[in-house]
């Protein structure tokens, strides 16, 4: 991926895969998550601390595109960059295996928030997200 | 969803939910691979054994569209409708909370399968899925 | 196990398990959860509302031995008995993949209540837990 | 703990967490498998390519002491020492939070071997594990 606005470093765990000997399809998305949060604690934002204050941040709608499975002892890089449109913010994500940078996910995932439990513009997401960090 | 091919049902386990207190997105891919797997049993085709005999079924995208989480002791039922394109099986999904109706995740996940390693059709799995059970 | 308080049918989901192709140590703990979970709502508890509340029923303690693995298919009761000690609830539990009857897993639960963080006799639970149902 | 023989470093993802806001006890085992199966490829051992040649490595018996919740952002050391006896390995563990040293999880695990199915002395892995890196 060209540009990241963050990317963390994975290594599989062996719990992870399943009986195919690969990390099972569903574990992918913890890891889109765990680096979204990651991303947002990198921005001052605690999705823990949102929840708290009622303010819930929600995918609404992901796709993943599985290109090659990782197995154990497998080391990655996940990256993700953002974008927001209106009420949504599209987070691209990128798997990728190291040291021989093999892709093995591609991901967009579209985040909302609900504010109280109603869908609201989160100002305090967006300008941390958007924020420039030249 | 009109005529599924198959559906099974469901209880929300706790540990399911995350700290939101609601069921976590990756969470509904574990359901919709044990609806899948649960489908093909009744059609005769075990996973684990197609992994024994060399033949591994793998998603190859899959779009999950989040309309209505999932909580602390909710039921729900899975429901699944498969057609085929080619090499490729097309899963479309559907969780739906009872009693009250209220759909959940639509999903679809395109299937692939590996032979050895290679893509190829498998033509018990595509005989079996598409096999009319009136 | 003799006179259990409570039972719960269950099958494996092949996501449960590894790469050994056998479920995973940590599942069966999701397993033992869900059962204790259940068992409370069909005494009228709900683990969710108590944390509502601020009342967080904890586990202290487990001891598991595993005696048997469960794999892709099986199907297995799970059976809890509980004794209350103190400001402790201590459940008794056996995993049991049927229909061979074959002792999957024995294990022991010491849990504790806080009630707004402090260590506390919960009533509510232990009376509801100890009630006899004949 | 005192002569750790092997210690990793863990921050807590989001989704381990469960609706009671700390994570889930079923996680602690996750996180000890994996220390256990880093200290083992740091002996040259992969518990993957084990299983690959007939070798499996199985927990027959686990105690975990909860002492303190783990919640979102914290960060701990998972400290792994071992002892053998006769066909068993025991694995004493440690989760510790930092940066302020609060003891989470104390657990003993106990691995037995089975080669093709037999419970067996696992030479190799007895040797590397009770080898002295100093």
């Amino acid at each position: 991926m060209k540009n990241p606005d963050f990317e963390l470093k994975f290594k599989v765990r062996d719990y992870e895969c399943d009986l195919q000997g690969i990390v099972n399809n569903a574990n992918y998305q913890h890891y889109l998550e765990h680096t979204r949060h990651e991303f947002l604690l990198s921005r001052g934002i605690s999705f823990a601390d949102l929840h708290q204050r009622g303010i819930d941040a929600v995918i609404a709608r992901i796709e993943l595109n599985y290109k090659s499975p990782l197995r154990s002892r497998d080391e990655f890089v996940s990256q993700v960059r953002v974008e927001t449109d209106g009420y949504k913010q599209i987070f691209h994500h990128e798997i990728i295996q190291i040291p021989e940078n093999r892709v093995c996910v591609r991901a967009k995932a579209v985040n909302v928030c609900l504010v109280n439990g109603k869908l609201s513009r989160c100002e305090e997401l967006c300008d941390q997200l958007t924020r420039k960090t030249s």
